[in-house]
């Protein structure tokens, strides 16, 4: 029977400001003003690609929560699930992104603490989604910001999985909101919920003490918990301005990775929310080609190397325009240089 | 004896963001990238008509402190007091701007609690300050923000005034930081060591519960506390475009009262600010002009009024601008269009 | 029993190019880009106050298209009857838009020719949003466009009415679309079947050849049609930057005219929509007021006023806002300059 | 016989830099880039309106020198004229210019010395144009400039006239360029050459030394030289966003003077180069309606008027825009509010 | 005998619209504007370089066309050619285009369909410039957009050729326009008329079904058509930022092939017009330079190389500009990194 | 005993003007408006690092000299010795600057000629300043500039020596301001003065004739002068956007050279100042870290280096990013890919 969402997500949505161009936080007279958010990247990226999906998060009620449920909309995101902090110390979080260039890395000042995702409570939203979705996705940053986002991603993991929903889980370690040991004593409380399991070889070694090769590491969670699927990205920094990405996918049921040459010398613009664009595309593949671990792969590809070209967290980029990407990815023989 | 600094003040920095032009907040994709903050408003609008002013504030340590430190030195204030913070939940205030025009009124929204400002300790600026001041200005916001505040500035007023410099102080009531009656119990506290007096008719009659006519209220001021000036702003708001401005000044020595024909029709385009303009003017009137109260006057109401023709909270006029502007002021006969 | 919408409607969406501030379409090297359409601005409006609202529209199956499309449901309005153009020919129908400064008026080049929208399908549409909606609105644009879109419009008249839903309908004479004539003839085909119609004093009298006062040619349609309710701006432009806009609304059943003071000496910036945004306004106060018609008309005068100030074909304005207007407007004491 | 070229002009080309809206020379990051120059701007706007026009100029040879010229051949000017500086020491004229709002006025620095132009000689260009000209114009500027430039203009205004040519001149005096009494002894040289004459009331009393009313005063300078028009501008500025304009012409052949309402309370967006667009207007109005006063008096007023709405220098309306402000200038009727 | 025009050109004005950056037409708030096409980006190359070049074109009556004419005359390319379109129906092609980065592709949206080029008619130009050319050159797009603009095109061909001018021809293939059969078909009626043939060895394989090496493919045609000068561009496309880019002369009446080194990693801004500056490189090559094949190869490449660094379609280097990148592509000693 | 100022330099400042991106100084409607100079981008970066520094110059007393001195302030570097040209010839030297892509090389075009700083008179700053500073730094175009500079330079090289400062050179040899003889003729004269000397390989080769290595050269002028320490960068220009940067430092006192491993394709986005740039480090490692030429070398390549992705010719890294900078250059394991 099909639900009323393919995907719903559990995250803060952030105000991003950014110096235009190549220019500098220190300096200059505009920011760029833009929404992002690992879970809202991830929904937003799964919408283009044509998931039905939602976010659940929590706003301030003022004119900056509005601009960010029109940013969510914009996006083709339900907002259904926005709740609106109407106290006065209501704040949306806020981070201030400065591109680089080499030898000047990219860089992130956060300000996103006291926000009004911090206290968000599960009694805002109608336990009618936990029945009406296919797919619940979270990511460690959830469970990092707030003892109060933890628990409330932790109960709604419990009962998205006691309705039947799949869990989709994202380690995405920030060494600035929690230690590797506070974020791996957390997530192994999860993991026994999880189905789909993203986390990069760096991560596992660091954070979960995994040893051997990545694809050792992969298989080793599946052996450890009932995770079907684990997902690694690799991603070669050049530069700032030049990457390189693929990843390998682990199916656990049929005891197979899924691998493909990467896209090698991306011309990165913005390298922000290309991994939560990865997780988009493989969400695509498993739940909107019947959980075919190749397509998965590809879309996640794809989808992660084509964001880097995007200004901005939010993916842009529809089914058609992916799977044209794709094709090109593959063929061996002449291109044309422009579509049109 | 020639002090080092002719003003120094104690308030919070902030980060102003406004979208461009009429656009608003909840839509857009860029915001101006400004600072301000009533304070560091009137010490640059005093240093650009010549005074040797600073600022006292804290800032964090990341790269939006060092862009407002930046900014302040751009104003020609000087930055020796500027402490910064170097805590993990270090933040700088910020506010969101937007213009009006008739319906629309200008709108902010702020988001400037837990900044770092808020955490400043007496103890972070060097005591030979007190003595190296010939005046002292701060307003009833800095008083307003925390708990903190108010006591490190009413402990900063007592120990400048113990050094023989001047006071002066601002109530500036903002009715989302505190109460009338919080401000009324607090502002008594420190009047008692105030020389030079900004309050508002409409304030004077709302908080402090004066009646009779403005100029019975500012006597009374003077008749209840050692204060020697009382300055109040006549500000006439014809739509979000168009206001008018003038002032009274009453000097209690000279039990004489100051008017002139007020700016009719300014031309608004940016209107914050333009009442700490008005206060850079009367203080440079009194400490740049020994304490000449129609001087005073004159430059207090051109500085504010072309304040309202400049984009952002900070003025931008130097001492022969705003004198060019009082001689047109005052000139009935023909004008030339245009400085050239 | 509520229905799935409370208002649908059906026009075409364009994209609409205009230079910056005051430049000009014969020079420059910008346009900004946004969308408009007198039904899209209606019914964005009405979202923005609180409706539930949909656009049924055509759209070429390109990148322009899926821009538009993104537009709308940044407006909070449904994409769900919005179907797309695949054939070759495929497009968007444009217009160009400078603004005016006296003695330069304001000047708009349409190329909107062979729009995709003209050749729209009713059975492109589910026959189930008939019975969802409480009331259809268009305009006379869209019946003059082409006979394809005429028809079209017609026949869905007639199913919403059928299924029980209001008809609103706003004259919105073009004469560089159809004449005089052609209107007359074609909207007498439609008016037995409008609810609400909207209609200014002076397309009455051109137009609908009507005589008398403005209050007797309003209520001179309920008396030939079985129209509830009739609407009728009344605007007067000082200049391209100034203007003072009232209405009057006539409830054929109460028999009594509703009217207020007009907004006077509006601070224009973009003047286009606003008409529109008049019409939102009314339909909230109708449909979500009870059809208070004191409500529709104080809701209409608002929004449209509010509407002038707004960058863009699209209103802004939520309902907390547009309340908060309404009570600046009927507040005879002093108000606060700001927002805040 | 057809001549060439309608309407000459000698004068120099300054690259414009302005900051944007009101931002200020002091401050901001950006510069508007334009080229005027008050011979340039009455070619334009000449050229505009129909008439085929040249400049006679001296730029650098490098890319400001090209950048000037393709400006010049974007109004629809012949370049045919200009002739380049290849020396070390080329320079292209600058000029800086800021938007005044009340009561900050407009405000102009000038980096002109130096400048190429001020080395021109009448050996760079051909003979052949003398002949091939219905109408010279220059203005007191180029007399002003420099010696060079002063004895190349009078030379040119007496082979255009040797060669039957129509000589039209501006007095436009700069009291930063010359004195009153160096202007008046200059310009007395060439007024026996002049047919046509440009000179302001206040001009006319303040450097020529004139009394009596402005008629008399128009009338006094054509007893004195043997000048058949002599046109005079009225200008009240209200504010730098609000001016009136009108002008007076008399025609000593008529002995008639011609008048018409002024344009009142212009919005005015960018002030300069709107006196030139007059002229443009009137010699448009002479030159290409056969000398026909009132529509002379006609084109300059509505020229001049529009012109003020228009950023930068040049103007940018031709006949068919010209035309259609005259209508509405004269129109006592129903107006239509946009041009569509 | 020297005649007026050394080219002329026959072909569409674009207005182009693209996002600036690396922003997307599917989002984002503004368009660059531009004009284009690729006659016109022949003719405004070569005019820069020194000939005297014009355009026939068609434009409707209104502010785009005035627009588009300002931009041509921008370029240094005559005016005198273009006609205007006053019917209801006109309009100016546009094209939307978007800039790629690896791996996203730039990408073309076309909306010039019915464009008032496509109603151009012979009679509304001239006869005289038949004869008073040197050069009439046209490409396959011209050919390609309507049945009209095809007879028009082969008409003009015959007429110039009657008159002693050369031919010059691009195949300019567009799968969006026609098919390869038809392109064949149509263009193999022009050969016999062709002087100078500009065809890539793509589309002489795909399309003219040639075989054998380049060099082969090229002589063929001068074997089977009185075809003077066969030049073929030969780009590698590294990604939408990085190119190669060289090409092939051959000059039948010598029976040789001209080559030199490639310019290799390109640093590309935009890539459109890059191959219509070859054509303007080579024809200055050719006309300007006494048919001197070598010169031809070396002015193409440059221009070509170097308009990939300019943004918009149409070049902006001039002769001292261009003969500088040829003498840095020969110099294979030390070079100085900045022009100064 | 600690003086007041680590550094001072003299120098010219000047306005740049440049289009933004790739556009081109031939067309477009903007500049970017900024400040450089050679010997202010040293004093600023030694700014940012930490140094005590201001600049010795002379401003127009105009809008433009208080825009250059409030950037000079905002850079952290005192204005104290900033004087002011009050004639009316008064101007601000400028440059125009445009970038380069492969082929295009980035271009630079002066206005510098007549500026106020060839003016500056060394009764105009006080004496006092030659025994407060540890280090005075100049460059050869200050001595090329003009008789007057050149002659008040080496005046005040000989007081700062005079009086114990230590004096920096940089040769900074420029064509277009001098020949080679008449640089090596004037630089002679000094070189008995200079402690710290800055000159490149081809410089050392081309101007002052010498022959050998880069080593040899460097250690002879250390024979033939009193010169403790040369430096001498080398730069591999790829392409306009790619570079690769270097150093080499000889100490005469250890008589040693001092490398490291190059930046390798640093990714250019503005290369002006970078070589001003590295002064800035190598005299923070002589001046603010106990004349450590190993740390001179490190923060010379690594504030160079990252000066070419700053926009404009002024640096803005501060130690703390500077010293990152470092570490990650040495570091061969794992790097994070941001900074945050």
């Amino acid at each position: 029977m099909k639900k009323d969402f393919d995907l719903l997500s559990l995250g803060e949505i952030l105000l991003r400001l950014s110096p235009p161009d190549n220019e500098r936080i220190v300096r200059g007279e505009t920011f760029q003003k833009q929404v992002g958010g690992a879970e809202l990247n991830v929904v937003s990226g799964a919408a283009l690609l044509g998931l039905r999906t939602g976010i659940i998060s929590k706003l301030p009620d003022n004119s900056l929560g509005i601009y960010a449920k029109n940013r969510v909309r914009f996006c083709g995101v339900s907002d259904d699930y926005l709740v609106y902090d109407k106290e006065e110390d209501a704040r949306l979080g806020i981070y201030f992104y400065e591109n680089g260039a080499y030898p000047r890395k990219p860089s992130v000042v956060y300000d996103r603490r006291h926000a009004s995702f911090c206290k968000i409570n599960e009694t805002e939203v109608p336990d009618s989604m936990y029945a009406n979705t296919a797919c619940f996705h979270t990511s460690g940053i959830t469970l990092a910001l707030s003892e109060n986002t933890r628990e409330v991603a932790i109960d709604m993991i419990k009962k998205f999985k006691a309705q039947g929903a799949l869990i989709s889980f994202d380690v995405n370690f920030r060494g600035n909101l929690w230690t590797g040991e506070e974020a791996k004593e957390c997530i192994e409380r999860i993991l026994p919920y999880v189905d789909i399991f993203f986390c990069s070889e760096d991560t596992a070694r660091l954070t979960f003490l995994k040893e051997g090769n990545v694809k050792e590491i992969m298989k080793s969670f599946t052996e450890e918990y009932p995770i079907s699927i684990v997902a690694s990205t690799q991603r070669i920094v050049h530069s700032p301005k030049v990457h390189t990405f693929g990843s390998v996918i682990y199916s656990a049921k049929e005891d197979k990775y899924f691998e493909e040459e990467p896209y090698r010398d991306i011309e990165v613009v913005d390298r922000i929310g290309s991994g939560d664009a990865y997780i988009s595309g493989v969400l695509y593949g498993l739940l909107g080609c019947g959980f075919d671990c190749q397509k998965a792969l590809e879309y996640g590809n794809a989808t992660s190397s084509v964001k880097n070209t995007i200004p901005g967290d939010l993916p842009s980029c529809d089914l058609k325009e992916i799977d044209r990407i794709i094709r090109n990815h593959k063929n061996t023989g002449i291109q044309l240089e422009m579509d049109r």
